[in-house]
């Protein structure tokens, strides 16, 4: 076994860790190495690798970015998954049993996770993302090997092309393993997120249900209305958004799979493309179905930019409600300061009690990051040609990026901020009762030119509606306080 | 009635026409004034003019961009919708009967397009357009003063405030107006336009159906299709677009109308805002009903960036679809020359024969400018503050340019490019066998090593398949054409 | 000379007018045409326009998103000066005297605007704007004709291509038309605009230099500055601005015109591109020169990518001193209320003393439209293809319309807001003394424990800053008013 | 020493890698922590992390997007710079030496990236970045401490605030980092980078400048010009990039340093700014100069939007120039094929001799990526509010995203695709002579009527020009030859 293997004395250039995808720092050492085999001939590959030559070769191309570059954990699970599937429905056209059993297992430690360290390929690559095809081509073959008890590199008696890749090709592949990441991270992570802070806006809306606060339009006073009503707007956008992004998941159910090189399906048997679909829809629990037409499955991300462009809305919808909270939080003297944000942490070692809104701020940089990514996403997907789209990598990485972020954010923003919120009730009252607006409410009494009057000159002489009302002896206190009545003023008659 | 009009000494600085939007242009002469009035006092309009003092004060303020910026013809039409709607509906709830007949009969002119002229401002106003929705509200009290024989700003017997806008706030009118025309924009220009380019691009699929033409990925030679298959991948992708857009209808038919100033409803009656929706789905025809959280559907618009996404998406699709077929079409002698596209107009003075894809350049300068506008868009709805978004003018402005242009260069791509592309078949033909991929039907006969010498020495001699497995002596010529059939490779076994 | 004309009864479509350019509302009526012809044959043409056959082609081949979407007037009037300069240049090189003069003359009347209404076509056309340099030669060549006594549509004594398109191409005029017409506008509108704009922000910089306020970070309540300093920010962005602009200037004076069809400047005289690029220099009066290499003047356009990314670096300043500026303009009560911004209309029909701020939300809209553009503009630059971008129309348009805005908001910026914004410097006061980080003054008296206790009681209890520090019996009044200088706090020491 | 250490049971949640930034990946283990203190009370932190209170909290609030997240590396090094440099100028306003020394040493150390594993914060936490700096802080104390022989977390003898953070704010601290950071990448980075593909590319320019080749417009055959002269095209392309990179750098090297809290520069001495300006100048041997305006400096980040939209220019020229190649460069039988492109790997495990344009495909998508990082960094940009910008982090992490892979791509696409291009010199000159449009060179000899039926008849008869003129009997084989000679076509006479 350990025939193929050689030292190299390896240069002080340290290879990285990234999660749990590691690789010891090197400077300097007497490192093993194995060499391994393409059509372009001989290649040396770390020893303790499961890769092999292409997996080497894209190494040595594509230095471009360093090791947070690497391909989404999520698309390497979802390549386990896929591969996983293909071994059991190829089980059925007539791959060995031994070997379909060993490509399973391997690949089922792939999409657990289990041997991230062996997915080292960047992004920016092939656009087709050949290259990490052929690295979980390499890496399951060799780890059944190894399950086996064959030799590394050996591709006896499980060859990463004609076994582990088998039915298959790198174009129908990676779109599969896009649709498929991108659906489970949304469902897994993105939904319960934005639900549960949904859930928690929602919770703060009944809290809030009774206190009558200022509108504002245009930044400006406006009639009242109650911070239960404001929060509302914030739960129903929210409740949209996780509508918005129900709704493009069918076509995200879609998969190329079956499709292999230019859409065809050559070199696949009749039914591979359903079967495929419903065994990942059995691992998954996701209900994947075969692409209807495979060309365009393949040539376009149409529904990559879908799901993006939901993503971008929910990211608007989440700056605007961020925005807002850090606003009503502002001051606490020199604001709104309406609301009261949790405190997580000081805020600065000169000024005791300056809290500011951090899990806003994080908020409104992810709704930033999103949209952006969102125009990444819009120009790779206009820039397929023929029968192959090769934007594909950048696509699922923006893709994946936003998603994670928007989940992760949101159940931040959640526990570390929302539930948090408290109401300065005695402001928010002080202020709306020296609202120049409650005015509205002596149009029927005293008719919209003397209510005018009366505001104009409380604005004028820095008074409340009811001096100046009292001053311009249009009314009594008693009176007024039987007329303006905020409670009133919170629906139509 | 002319006791209020005065004579001007006109300058030089020409008034303009757009689309029947008509203003004299004129140059030093004397034009007639009448006056109007508003709470800033008085202000000259020109006689000729149904607008009132708060239009004339923002045609003065917002002197920005020039008349091609003026609002959308559609949010226009819609305001005359919206406006005869609520007199409909107020004079259920009081509104005296004269009033509401007189209105609902000026408000239908403009909603039918008549008083485009009396419609001067610019989406560069403020944020609410509230000016826009007095503009309305001016122009039918007017006009409905003149059908009741009443003189022009004398604001009697109807009052643009009063009357005009009973029960409604520009804070929930204009949302109002942006979905109505929207809806309307889509359903009457969008979705046939689309339809009709879908549907004529599956009628060139089916026509190509056995036209059999070498795959390309990463630009280069792949396995064959037909190139029916290939035109049908861009049917898929028009038939997901059009599903796309229909997907986010829901939310466009919910109105903001009876949310009033901040979302309360505030100055409305019971029901108002469920009636007014039922009212404008029966002149339009269209299913909307009241939105279920007015404070969201002032506050946000969410929906007008998810509709832009959607249209986003479909900008992508037509990027790709367009750019192929120019690139499809491209030589005559020296580029792909599958196709032929329709030759409309003289390519160039200097050579002869040159057609240029003028058709795809519109349509892929429509798809930027889509996607551009989407970033626009985007922005502008994530910037909202509290009870309003006030971004509304430049969110609807370019929502509908986003309409517009994508319906109407659907058509023009359908009528003067689509229905005229002829298929190159002898070219397609004698390309397609020249490819060296067609090597690939070899690997069950003779191997893959074996066939891989065959392409690669082909390659590097500049033969043709047949003549390089001949001269290696690896095949007869007749087992070649017994071996080598495109046709054969055309989908799974 | 009406021997070509017939007489058709004209359908009730209408023709409209933009700006200057008036095409007389028809309705079913007999209208006259002339015949034009190219290598395509006969077409009719209104008999009361100077346009040709190629024109009326477009026309009829572009029916996309209407006279809203027209060539931009500066755009046509930039062909007016080429062509003047073409034939001034081409004189020298041989061109018939009498035909030179005419043509200068009819384009003279180009470039002044005369003949706007001859320009009909929308930039959805062909990617070079070859239809628009037809346009440009074939009103041109029937203006002189006209001029010279000749028939329209004869092309004799003048000739669009051979006399008024002498020497150059659409590649290399169009180009040429973007250059000049976005560096005229930059100079004469953009540029006073924003040095008007940010003279009248210096000037209030000025005036509220001794004005001391609370500063906020994180829209938090932080140490003091003069609303002066605050001011003086926005200046420097605007001072920035106005350089970033005048940074890309070098290389949008580089003309592309000279290269012809490719770049290699077939059919052209040497010298012809310095000699044109000077006498266009001297037309304008700005500093324009040939173009170092030709075949990145038509190939791509990046400088207009350049150009707009400086647009899109002052439209995000531009945003920010906006939103600024309302926010502090917030209230009248119920927000920061630190500024009044001049009340230009009234705000709302049932608030009195409702100011919104309208300038700044005109503004704040434009700057999102720019930043939206700018991504039109990056998509249409990166599509260009070996020695022709075809995305020209759509990138002038937009970075002619980014222009326009910009500058046009900024001069009503100016006027309608900023010269009128006034410091309510009672509440500015009264807020910054009430603001709790003054407590930072008294760290080196107290020390930084006791300080914070100060404060932390203070906000606990609702005490003035220095009401806690006298309750918890650590200064007397007099020591805390000695300690505690807001003015002593606006600068390093 | 380990006093206020103490041990717990840790959960199996991993602690990951980045890069040298190695955490031991713990599974349910005994590990040491000690105890940190802020003003927040008490909180744990690995014994073995230089880090402290701050760091640890912002780790456990701010749990968005894993270690790929986290701040870049050069953001690290650059606070290491700006502590360096402070420590030594605060040493010459009072600085305790030896204090001074020891924190000197330290940030030495982190400016070389030996602590990077002691930065674990992600970019989306405080939008000012607070965090990060105090890690930096915190790192650098405790480091200075142990260099001292004191106790880690004891603060003694050098404090995180008081001495590392020293005349310096969060708020002037991070914008400092950002523009040092960035300054440095582009010099070390991104300059050198595309300065090395600019030159391979003008080498290549060389190579071919004699090797005629038909032009293309519009996708479509047009007049020759030369391989050189296309090349050149790109070449002039990266020179101008470099050019609009290198305008942007005076304003990069304005530095926020100095202006503490919100410009004023409190709690500074007078010419600190200047002073660390000159050192940290002296450190890095860039020109960096103190900001002209603090205020400007914190609240807005406009140089970094005008930065990133210098590389948006560069991205759009990339995506140009690569998609040009791999157009020339598809094939091999059935594309242009004007070009060979390197073998790097292989292309497909089926299609022997399948070579694809993978260099061209990184850069494509690297370009897609900058151009939506550059639409987040317009967002962020444009979103600050008052005396901060609190989108900081963001801002960074996407401007050195962008220098970082177009930097790579650029040294990657010269090295594995540029040096390695071969001109397809048979094909080229094949096709060219195939060429219709050479028809323009009879224009002179037989008119340009002819010439066109000469044209026409080649293209309908698919025969070459030469043939087609014979066939007309309008010129001998001689005369043909004689007058069409392509290298006449390459530029004026």
């Amino acid at each position: 076994m350990l025939k193929n293997l050689r030292f190299v004395r390896v240069q002080a250039k340290p290879i990285f860790r990234l999660q749990n995808r590691s690789f010891s720092i090197v400077s300097s050492h007497w490192q093993k190495y194995r060499i391994e085999r393409d059509t372009f001939g001989d290649i040396e590959v770390p020893a303790d690798r499961y890769w092999g030559a292409q997996t080497q070769r894209s190494l040595k191309n594509f230095d471009i970015g360093g090791p947070t570059e690497r391909m989404p954990e999520p698309l390497i699970k979802a390549f386990g998954i896929i591969k996983r599937a293909a071994a059991t429905v190829n089980a059925t056209y007539g791959l060995d049993q031994k070997i379909g059993e060993a490509i399973v297992k391997a690949a089922n430690e792939v999409s657990k996770g289990d041997l991230l360290d062996h997915f080292p390929l960047v992004v920016w690559q092939t656009g087709s993302g050949t290259q990490t095809n052929m690295n979980a081509n390499e890496v399951i073959a060799n780890r059944a090997i190894e399950i086996l008890g064959g030799q590394l590199g050996s591709k006896s008696p499980v060859h990463p092309n004609d076994h582990v890749n088998m039915s298959q090709s790198s174009n129908d592949t990676f779109p599969t393993a896009m649709h498929v990441s991108a659906a489970i991270e949304i469902n897994e992570r993105l939904l319960p997120g934005l639900t549960q802070l949904r859930d928690a806006i929602a919770e703060k809306s009944k809290e809030f249900a009774n206190i009558i606060k200022i509108g504002r339009t245009h930044l400006q006073d406006a009639t009242p209305l109650t911070l239960g009503d404001e929060f509302s707007g914030y739960v129903q956008q929210l409740t949209f958004g996780i509508e918005r992004i129900k709704t493009t998941l069918p076509r995200l159910y879609y998969l190329a799979q079956g499709g292999t090189a230019v859409g065809t399906g050559l070199n696949t048997r009749k039914g591979f493309d359903v079967n495929i679909a419903n065994e990942i829809a059995k691992i998954t629990n996701l209900p994947f179905q075969t692409a209807p037409n495979k060309f365009e499955a393949l040539a376009s991300h149409d529904t990559i930019v879908e799901v993006s462009g939901a993503l971008n809305t929910v990211a608007v919808s989440l700056m605007k409600i961020a925005n807002d909270i850090r606003l009503l939080g502002s001051g606490p003297r020199c604001g709104f300061g309406e609301l009261s944000l949790p405190e997580n942490e000081p805020g600065s070692s000169i000024m005791p009690g300056k809290v500011n809104p951090t899990q806003c701020e994080a908020m409104t940089m992810v709704a930033a990051q999103v949209i952006g990514n969102h125009t990444t996403i819009s120009i790779s997907g206009s820039n397929g040609h023929f029968e192959l789209n090769v934007f594909k990598p950048v696509l699922i990485k923006n893709l994946l990026h936003s998603i994670r972020i928007l989940g992760d954010a949101s159940v931040s923003f959640t526990n570390n901020c929302v539930v948090g919120i408290k109401a300065n009730e005695e402001r928010i009252n002080n202020i709306m009762q020296q609202s120049l607006m409650l005015v509205t409410a002596l149009n029927p009494h005293i008719g919209y030119d003397k209510a005018a009057a009366v505001a104009k000159n409380a604005y004028k002489e820095n008074l409340t509606l009811k001096e100046s009302a009292i001053k311009l002896g249009l009314l009594t206190s008693e009176q007024f306080d039987e007329y303006v009545k905020p409670e009133k003023m919170l629906g139509p008659k």
